[in-house]
């Protein structure tokens, strides 16, 4: 028999189905069998009476193993006690299509990491399988607005003949007989895109980073969202693209999936007003000084702390979860974000955070070849590895600016989940490279 | 003023824009000046009578070097014998917004690889720009595609923690205090994905190989992609799924670019009737060595030379550009890959051929843990370094099969063009890493 999705069952009481899934749970009773069967749509009570002498299908349910694939033809009956929609499937026959070792070697109970050992176990997990129904929904929504926009999807080359952003924290390969360095982002790459005369620039692909960092938000390897927008005035244009991207999103996703989150997660999906507000690094600082805190490291720039904090104060005065710092100093900047033509101790760029994680970096590039010739030997930089990225700007390479994302950070904050672990298919960290 | 996109211009007779583009070619004679500027969206030809004395404009244009980016304002004009759609752009002034220098250093007359070394110049060739305008619509109605059959998008990890599928041909990647392997395929991910309870898996990403290949379809870096169907009754179904995505992807665009694509290219897009044709590898090699042919290589595999053979011959026959090639021997084809419950030396798996070129390997994988433990061990596979692997089958994983098919190649053959370096935004060879 063909398959019934079950999320479509109800649509078919009386009729002769077959469900395809998996065994979730099994209560076996003297007189009942009651077993929960799982697809990707939902979960269906299959309720079979046992009978003298016992039917196949009792005593394959009987000694069928959690989690156990199967196939269930049945009848599909009305039954208002049932929780389940108020529908059960009353099985004719049953076919365990692969059988389920056991014990599982996880369960609700199990911490994360070993989650993680088996996390094609994990998930199985209703609420883990809405993650990346979520982000599917999230990158397509992405996707549909940059098309909107006139964008071109590109795939930039992850080898990379030189370090050439920083140097540290890039892993090296080796390449036949040199070196080759993983990416650390698309930047140069989607530059020269734009140098190329492509209007805008989109990609979504991984990025790696050789960075031994064990925070809730830090990984090895993770999927960026890149943007490179052609011809913009300033850096508003980039932030007005990406605060409404973002809307779309957000728009999209509770549409097709808020009443979902709200269950298995506990978190309302708000769509936001436009304009996020903004407001400059400079006046961040100021507002958090004011209250009392102290920067940890870098001068000029926001700890954690500090964009936790930041966030707070603009939820409280305007009732947005968004907010844009803008005017970040020169110092915390890398030498191709374009400085401000009045005041040249702040570049044209913006960090994005949302429910105080940063989610984006974003800033007016420097299209001028002098001016970023000028700037890259100030900040101490090499200029002969990067020649091929600063030829790029020898021929009429036009004003400019994009941002960076990263998808599994936005989809923790969405989902509100406490670690990007949790919100990556196969997470991997300076300790973990399996499964 | 607002920036006026170039394809726009008809509707503007008579009206003052602006267009934001570079210097294609200038014609300055002694009355007049011919300037073509460019956007993405096509060519303008701006017509500017000269002065007595000189205006602004004029001395701009007189020392402007071809490719700069300029703003030019001026008033749209009807002129049936112009080329560029019978109209022109009558300028009052001009910006270069960042010269050019001068001269280039590439023209039309340039090889590839002097080409690929300043690709972002090479890029702004009209027919270049449309090899990624055209891309885009690919990635985005073979999405569409997936997405509506209910396929989930997956980003899987680039980096391995074991050289797992065959272990040559793997890159290494110094991963703190260890090795680490990027990915050749998302083979084993994206099946974990299927144990994961996930339907249907869909991903486009890249995938690294390193062989030191120097022919014209392959690159140590491209774009996979990828599908994984659980629940399917056969390899059929797989095979099923790729011929209706590619009829819609070819049908998408022949309608968005059909015409540039005829114009620029010389190809005309057909879209394939289904179902594509389908011949077993045995009868495959049957015909070809009716034909004379001897294979250079592997016996019971095409070589490129048999590939391009049995596409004209199926050409012939049935007036069709793809072909199936089915039932591959179990000799040249992975351990994973289901083989035939009647004739045990024959695998559930299949190639696609688009006139003469292999675009796509698929299979049924084998699901059952037991049966998947002895094939590997049959092909002398370590079964201990593929544990994660394996143990993914051991909780239930249900029959499915995929494909995975390189993007760089379906565009090489759906425009004709005789390398993939000309279709990759940034080609990677043994030999190139930059830019």
């Amino acid at each position: 028999m063909p398959r019934t999705l079950v999320r479509d069952l109800p649509a078919h009481i009386g009729e002769r189905v077959t469900v395809y899934g998996w065994i979730n749970t099994s209560r076996l009773q003297r007189k009942m069998q009651f077993v929960l069967v799982r697809d990707h749509t939902g979960m269906v009570q299959v309720t079979n009476k046992r009978t003298e002498p016992a039917s196949e299908t009792e005593e394959t349910f009987e000694h069928a193993a959690i989690e156990s694939a199967v196939k269930v033809t049945g009848t599909i009956v009305e039954n208002p006690i049932v929780k389940l929609g108020g529908i059960e499937l009353v099985p004719d026959s049953v076919e365990v299509v692969n059988a389920a070792d056991s014990p599982l070697p996880i369960n609700e109970l199990t911490g994360i990491d070993q989650r993680l050992d088996w996390r094609f176990l994990d998930l199985r997990n209703p609420a883990r399988t809405l993650i990346f129904q979520v982000q599917t929904t999230v990158e397509a929504a992405l996707r549909e607005f940059a098309y909107g926009e006139g964008a071109t999807e590109l795939h930039t080359p992850k080898f990379m003949g030189t370090a050439s952003e920083s140097g540290a924290e890039v892993f090296k390969v080796k390449y036949f007989d040199r070196t080759a360095y993983l990416a650390q982002s698309p930047q140069f790459y989607k530059q020269m895109a734009i140098s190329g005369g492509i209007d805008k620039v989109f990609e979504i692909g991984p990025v790696f980073r050789a960075e031994p960092s064990f925070t809730s938000r830090h990984a090895t390897e993770f999927t960026g969202i890149d943007l490179e927008l052609a011809w913009i005035d300033g850096v508003e244009d980039v932030m007005s693209f990406e605060e409404r991207m973002l809307a779309h999103v957000l728009a999209e996703v509770k549409a097709k999936h808020g009443e979902a989150i709200q269950e298995l997660f506990g978190v309302e999906v708000v769509v936001p007003e436009l304009p996020f507000p903004r407001i400059t690094m400079r006046d961040a600082i100021e507002q958090l000084t004011e209250q009392g805190w102290k920067p940890e490291k870098v001068k000029g720039d926001l700890d954690p702390e500090g964009e936790r904090s930041i966030s707070a104060l603009v939820q409280e005065k305007y009732g947005h979860q968004f907010v844009f710092i803008t005017e970040f100093p020169i110092g915390v900047r890398p030498f191709y974000h374009m400085r401000n033509a009045d005041r040249p101790e702040v570049t044209e760029s913006f960090d994005l955070l949302w429910k105080g994680i940063e989610i984006t970096t974003g800033a007016q590039r420097e299209h001028r070849y002098d001016v970023l010739m000028k700037q890259a030997e100030e900040k101490g930089m090499a200029t002969e590895p990067l020649k091929p990225y600063l030829d790029s700007f020898r021929f009429g390479t036009p004003p400019h600016g994009g941002l960076g994302a990263g998808l599994n950070r936005i989809m923790m904050v969405l989902l509100g989940v406490d670690s990007i672990r949790e919100t990556t298919f196969l997470f991997r960290g300076p300790n973990r490279l399996e499964p």
